[in-house]
Order: C-alpha cells, then sequence, then structure tokens
C-alpha cells in the first residue's frame, strides 16, 4: 500500500486528485510523485499501480549488451493506447495510462476479454494495448487491425503490488482463458542480435511499430525499439495538428529514424528522403487546404459502444480532458447492433495560427 | 535618451550588464528591458539602440494589404549576421545583434566601409550584414559571397535615436561613400503583388534567403518574407547540431516552407519532398559519422583577420559567452597579409546524445 501520509501530500501539491465518473470514486495521479508514477489509482484501499515508464534504445546490439544480463523475451509493441483492466465490486473497467476511466475500453472490454478471468482472479489486472482505426485517442493503427478496435495483453499485474506476473505465468493465464495478445517472438540472449535485426527489418517492412524487450530474470529489465515505419508514421499522421504536440516530438523522431538506418544498416535512397518530406508536408497542405474550405483544422473520429450512455460518457471525458482541442459530437447512432458515435476534434492552435497567417498577420519569432 | 532609473532598474533585474572589452567599456541589454531591445548598447552619454525585431508574414499577397498602407521599398535579406558600425572616440566598432563588441567585424570593417563615412558622420551608426562562407558565427551564405564576407549595409540610424533615416537619405549617403549595400528592387505597391510573387520564385531558385519590406512613409512599417530555400537550407545547415537549437526552429521551417508553397503555387513534387526528408537525414548521417570516427560532433571556422590580437580576442569570446558549444582554437598563422584562424565549434548536446545512444544507453522520453 501507499503509505497515508505520502498521498495527503500528493494532494496537497495537486499531483494526485479524486475523480467521480461513471458511479465510481478514486483517486489518481496526475503526475510522477516520488516513485509513485502518473496514472496509479486508488479505490478505497485497492491500489492500481501506474504503468512504468519503459525506456528506448536507439542501437539493437549495443542496447542489449548494454542494457541486459540474461536472455530476454521480445514482444511486439502495438500502436495503440495503454489500459489497464481490472474488477472493482461486480465490475469489470478499464483506466487509461493517465488514470482515467474510459468509458469505450470499459464499453467494449466484454467483446474481447473473457469475463471469466476476473470472477477467477479478481486481484488481477491486465495491462492491455487497444488498437484499431475506430477508437476515440490516437490516429494511427497497426496494419493488422482493418476496422474497429482490439484488444491486445501484454503484461499482468497484481493489485496493491508493483511489477509484474512471469512471462510463464502470463502466458499460462493468456492461454487458459483465451486472452488476446500481443505477439510474441520467443526468447533471445545477446548472441541473437542478428536473428533480432531481421526480425525488426520484417516489422518495419510489414508497418508494425517495433518491439519490447522484457529480461527473463527476477529484475525483470525492459527496454523498447521503434521502427523507423513507426517515426515516419507518427510524424504523418499528427503533421496536422503540429502545434499541438511539443516540437521535441518531431526532432526526436527523425533522430530516430536516422540511428534506426545506420544500425540496421538500410541505405540512404530518394525514397526514404521523399517519405520524410512527405511526411511532413502532406499533413500540413491537409492542414492549409482544410481551413480553406471550412474555416477549421480537425479530425474525424468515429467509435462502436455497446451502450448509448458510455458514448455520452466518453463525449463528456474528451471535452473535460483535452486541452487545445475542441470535441464536437457529430452523430450518435444505431447500427449493427452497437451505437456509432462520430465526433471531430478541432485543433485550436492549429486552426487559430493558419487563420492568422493566411489572412496575412505577422509573426515575431 | 534612457532614463537613468530605468537603467538602474534593468541592471538590477539583470537585463543590462556592464562589458569591458577590447578598451571599451559599456552597459549591454542582454535582454529585451520594456521598450529597450535586446542590444542595446550605453556608451558613456551615448545610447546606440538594438536593432529592432522585424515581423515575419507568410502570405505575400494578403501580407502586404494587411500590414502596409503604403506603397513601400523592397529590399533583399541577406543571409550573415546584423551589426550596427559605428565610431567611438576615434575607433570605430561594431556591435553584435546582441551588443557585443566583435572583434572580427571590427578589424574587418576598414576592408569594406569607406572611413570617410565615420569621419563626416560621427552621429550615424551603419546597420550591416556581414554574410560569405569565412564568417565565424552562421554556417550559411548567399551564393553571391563566394570567399571570406562582404558586408551589406540595409539601414542607418542616429545614435541616441530609435528609427531610421529615410531611404532617400540612406541612398544618397551610400552612393555618396560608395558604401556596400543589400539590393534594392524598387518601390512596390499593393497592385505589384505578381511582380512581387514573380520576384521571390527568382531569389528562390537563386538560393537567395529572402526581402524586407519597407513602408515609404512615417510610420515606415516592416516586414519580412523567407523563400522555402532559406527555410530548407537552415534546416540542412543545422541538422547536424539539431539539439543546440529550440525544437520550433525546426518546425516553424516546416510551416513556413509549405505556406510558401501555398502561396506561390508551387507543386509538391518528389524532389521537393526528397530535399525536405534529405535536410534532416544528411545532417544528421554526418553527425553521426563524424561522431563515430572522432567521437566529437563539431563543425570547422575558418576567418581572416588584418591583426592577430583580434583573432584571439574573438577565442576569448566565443569561450565566454558560447553556451553548450566548446570553442577550440586549431590554427592561427599569416597567408597572403591576413591572419588566418581556424576554429572548431564542438557540439557538446549533440556528441553526448550520441555518446549515450550510440554505446546502447536507455532514454525516456
Amino acid at each position: 500500500m501507499i503509505d497515508v501520509s505520502l498521498v495527503r501530500e500528493a494532494v496537497r501539491q495537486r499531483k494526485a486528485r479524486s475523480e467521480n465518473f461513471l458511479g465510481f470514486e478514486y483517486l489518481r495521479f496526475s503526475d510522477d510523485y516520488k516513485d509513485i508514477p502518473r496514472g496509479t489509482a486508488i479505490f478505497q484501499d485497492t491500489v492500481i499501480w501506474g504503468y512504468p515508464h519503459i525506456g528506448r534504445i536507439f542501437m539493437l546490439g549495443k542496447g542489449i549488451r548494454e542494457q541486459f544480463e540474461k536472455p530476454f523475451w521480445v514482444e511486439e509493441k502495438v500502436d495503440g493506447y495503454n489500459v489497464r483492466i481490472f474488477r472493482v465490486g461486480d465490475r469489470v473497467i478499464a483506466l487509461s495510462r493517465g488514470g482515467y476511466l474510459c468509458p469505450f475500453t470499459t464499453d467494449r472490454l466484454p467483446d474481447f476479454i473473457n469475463r471469466d478471468f476476473f470472477e477467477e482472479n479478481p486481484d488481477l489486472v491486465l495491462c492491455t494495448e487497444v488498437a484499431g482505426p475506430e477508437n476515440p485517442y490516437i490516429d494511427e493503427s497497426p496494419p493488422f487491425v482493418k476496422e474497429d478496435v482490439k484488444f491486445f495483453v501484454f503484461d499482468i499485474m497484481r493489485k496493491n503490488e508493483q511489477g509484474f506476473l512471469s512471462q510463464d505465468e502470463k502466458l499460462r493465464l493468456i492461454e487458459k482463458y483465451s486472452l488476446p495478445s500481443v505477439e510474441v517472438f520467443g526468447r533471445f540472449s545477446h548472441e541473437d542480435v542478428d536473428k533480432l535485426k531481421d526480425l525488426l527489418i520484417k516489422l518495419n517492412e510489414e508497418g508494425r511499430e517495433g518491439v519490447v524487450l522484457k529480461e527473463d530474470s527476477e529484475e525483470n529489465r525492459r527496454a523498447k525499439y521503434i521502427t523507423s515505419y513507426a517515426n515516419l508514421s507518427d510524424i504523418k499522421v499528427t503533421a496536422k495538428n503540429m502545434l499541438q504536440l511539443p516540437p521535441e516530438y518531431y526532432t526526436n523522431r527523425i533522430l530516430r529514424l536516422v540511428l534506426f538506418m545506420e544500425e540496421e544498416g538500410i541505405e540512404r535512397t530518394e525514397h526514404l528522403y521523399e517519405e520524410l518530406g512527405r511526411a511532413f508536408i502532406d499533413g500540413l497542405f491537409d492542414a492549409i487546404e482544410q481551413f480553406k474550405r471550412e474555416h477549421k483544422v480537425y479530425r474525424t473520429f468515429r467509435c462502436r459502444f455497446n451502450r448509448r450512455e458510455n458514448a455520452l460518457a466518453l463525449v463528456e471525458l474528451l471535452q473535460r480532458t483535452s486541452r487545445h482541442i475542441q470535441v464536437v459530437q457529430k452523430d450518435l447512432k444505431e447500427e449493427d447492433s452497437y451505437w456509432v458515435l462520430t465526433f471531430d476534434k478541432v485543433f485550436l492552435n492549429m486552426t487559430g495560427l493558419l487563420g492568422h497567417l493566411l489572412s496575412g498577420g505577422l509573426v515575431f519569432d
């Protein structure tokens, strides 16, 4: 458990705040505070620890030798959003990375996760990536999810405990309950650098995000490694809303892209230069053209719900928590046994800047 | 004059500080303070006002209609560094934009500026761009300076006064003293948008930076407009030292590039995509390859002096004022009646990051 005086101090410093949503009242850590990661949530006496930060390596060969002493599992890093799913009372709910109760994920989880798991393991927490073209949070989706969303379990935690179940135990539970999970590429060691590089080249060609490496040991050291495809894709997808993200978002990705090429021995071709340029330029042109047509820059999201009230709750949550983004509900109608919600995220910074610049405004920079 | 109590307050707030260099003692405004721009300098009773900020327009047609009421002069914006040159006692010196006394510019100005100008106009200040491949500050240089540096007068101020001499008076003095100056493309009005766009297309094709527009009126409103070439070139030249600049440096330039294309009706071609990608990727590859070879990322500068002690003073100034850059003198020798200084700027941030990443280090971002 977390010491009560520590929690009080976190609340006083506004690093933790109470949330009341969908009938649940809990305390949410909105920032890292001492050893407590952002997204940690306390429901009465139960602590759901935030999902820890995983460091990134830029060089595969040197990275694994530097970071790991023992062999390690290699699993796919799926390009979606991270939730923790667990039982509270007689309900099963999903918390976002930041610790918000997500009405969309909570609504849809019975479609993907066998409820027996929580009946028989009420003390466990499924760390899961949700990905697909119809998710309410992120613009990207992996090539192997063609519609709607899918769930991918990648870790299992125990309530009130930091750290994860062992790989064996996790795989046993995934099999027993037929849980959807990320692909496990196997157990690798320092000698397998070439095999690992080949795997990454393949993932890159298939448009997949990368891998998470998890040491097969008590220490369970971890690191992630991302393909150049994913870096390009991040730039392409977000360029339309370039002002929303910290500019390091872009410079970091360009640096990672170049280091991936260097590590994997990928030649600098005109095609690759072109792809990077295109990623920036096309996104910004989209924004300009959309602004000229509709006087705002936005992106439309669509997602499916089992229950209408969860769709409304999602809109409310997004409106309450989005900064510099206006969330506008467009449509909510029944379709093939789902409630289909359509909404726009209007990028206010980009809309404002283009309005100023395109009308001949002056900028001091 | 600036009120004494205002100066005292600026000093107290560390916005102004006293400098003692090359036998001159003066007060330098290191930041904007109230209406006093950064770079303003006070020599005993004489104020040399800082060169004011000029706003940038992103759209030529709408921009001139929005910013100017009357016709305006169009002058070349030369890609160099900005100095103010004036007489103090019996010496003529040059201050950088930030208000530092520049030993290089001061050393070289007799080679380019007719000294009679200052004999006969001791109260005037020449606002001048210094540009060329052998300058100690910036990595870029305009296509029309093939070696060494050249001086380009673009404004004339009066000591103790803000604002500039009129265009007529400036041109008269430039002619009278045969001062080297920026190219004046003429006097344009709102109706001349197409002519102006043609000019910018031409400058862009010639690899020139852009234009400064100066309203021909009492108000003397101003704006600048930059070619897409210059934005690409900025990215290409600085990518090697990407961590040194604020990341907005890059996102701003990408946005400007796209708006220039939009305004000028430049098609998105594969070539252009490729150029933007290449600008980032090649610079970073250079950095990586240099690091692998020499364990540091640096750029070598070379410049010519009339007097040896000015070269040493420049190295001292750079060492004292550079942040995150180590300045290492390599060579100083006589060559064809000049003292030729060679020095390296070692980019400590990039060197440190690559050292960490290439050895397999972990990054949390």
